[in-house]
């Protein structure tokens, strides 16, 4: 039974859980879909009310009822380095690949479906809520008139986008940006805005959920820092014990969104106190296990080579 | 409780549902993603523990509370005509619009998760043999070898794209097209390629699923007409009544994937028998409605409308 990891050429987080696979004797393959069809058989065979796959790369094949399981790491776009690249060429290669891969009946880290839906930040607000986490009270609107509202209600807000960063040399704005009822909420009907209630931060929590094991991770905030991710600091990555409350509605999240990896960003308050921030389905774990030290690239390992149904 | 449209300005399919709906006095708000956020009011709350969504458009406001169903029809991409257009505007628009859409408890006609797998051509030939349908024998390849034993073990086939036809003028090949085994097979390794058995048709089959609703239309073949989605013939659709087994898989199918409604292609061989061609999740319906009389936007409107939980 292989354990199949679509990524794009330079990976070194895939890198680390291959190394596991292999000290295991684990089978893998490893591919990225930009790279069909060149070298790469793909066949699908749907005939007398049955259904066989094949896919074989690098000298390595796997037939979808060997397939353990599915870790969706970083994939390139489908067929995007083949000879003569098109948007129609993706389409039908997305098709043949994830149409046969849905196909199978492995398991996925993180099914594209889940994936996609855990992406949307404010069904992550709702879920968080439902699930038991403090989520910082928030707003997305197009009405000036309610963000001002807002800012007034809660005194210090964060301006957040959404979908990421917007693109632009230099950056149009900081990734979050601090800002008070005073400010001009004018442009807030040119597109949807997320304001939020700013956090008091003594300390960035990275928590890592893989399949059922939670690894929390702690870094001591700079005074006047709003966003952990962004700068350098003194400080480091260091272990920290989940408590409960937080252990409790990280599984309720995971089973609602359907994901096996996940990775939480929570803040801690001046009490000591964590609020949910995001959830990021695909993010990296590299950093924190190169500071703590904790086995996430293991638990990764272990949860894809791990026999049974999803 | 309001039923929710997405869809572009012009769409003739819509206006029939919506004049059913206001026939039945239920309140209708008619949004395209792609006008947000111009004139458009959006407004999530996520406050104390608890989450309140607005959409106002065209005088029209709805609460996500109070939000009955989404059609999503053919909507355009979010804030595609703001002032300032933008894919970061687009993502963010999204972000917000289906999140909070995602975050309302609405019934869905259908929901964009199922919506997508829906479309994976090689998903719905599994699905379709899981429940029962009789599919023609089909490969999905980037194997030139592979593709040529097909052919020479079924005879005819027909080729036919994933994802749509390609595009380009005159377009490269047909929809469908008829090959046999002396055909060059050389090109399967530029993209993966579909083959099926040739289903020699006296008839063509649409087969129109509203919730639990079936509409069955039949329309006679052309002697070697191989896609009777192209190209006018002298007949007509007519109503046809739905075999219990066809029923069966048809309820089956739907469940399977998620979907409220389906438009189901098949096709009739010589001897009456249907096979399963395809399933789209998203398939017109007003030209079968106006051949045949069947009610078919009545039974929509009627499925929007119903109250109650999905």
């Amino acid at each position: 039974m292989t354990v199949l990891i679509l990524t794009a050429k330079d990976d070194v987080t895939a890198d680390l859980v291959i190394t596991r696979l292999h000290e295991a004797e684990v089978p893998v393959l490893r591919l990225d879909p930009a790279d069909l069809p060149v070298g790469i058989l793909l066949s699908a065979h749907y005939t007398h009310g049955d259904f066989e796959g094949l896919l074989s790369a690098n000298g390595h094949v796997v037939s979808m009822g060997g397939l353990r399981s599915v870790w969706v790491r970083r994939p390139g776009e489908p067929a995007a380095h083949a000879d003569e690249p098109s948007a129609w060429l993706t389409a039908e290669t997305r098709q043949a690949l994830f149409g046969m891969l849905y196909s199978a009946s492995a398991r996925w880290m993180n099914h594209p479906r889940d994936a996609e839906r855990a992406r949307l930040k404010p069904w992550q607000l709702r879920t968080a809520h439902l699930s038991g986490f403090a989520v910082p009270p928030t707003v997305i609107t197009t009405f000036p008139r309610l963000a001002r509202q807002f800012a007034e209600e809660y005194g210090e807000v964060v301006v957040k986008s959404a979908s990421g960063p917007p693109p632009g040399e230099p950056p149009m704005t900081l990734p979050t940006t601090l800002i008070g009822p005073d400010s001009d909420f004018s442009g807030v009907a040119a597109g949807p805005t997320l304001l939020q209630r700013y956090v008091p931060k003594h300390a960035d929590i990275r928590l890592t959920c893989v399949g059922s094991r939670l690894f929390a991770a702690r870094k001591k905030a700079e005074p006047d820092q709003v966003d952990g991710r962004y700068g350098d600091t003194e400080h480091t990555w260091e272990p920290v014990p989940v408590p409960g409350r937080i252990r409790k509605s990280v599984h309720d999240y995971v089973e609602r969104a359907g994901l096996a990896y996940a990775a939480f960003d929570l803040a801690e308050d001046e009490v000591g106190f964590w609020w949910f921030l995001e959830c990021n389905q695909g993010g990296q774990f590299g950093f924190v296990e190169l500071d703590t030290g904790q086995p996430i690239s293991e638990a990764v390992a272990r949860w894809l080579a791990r026999p049974g149904p999803a």
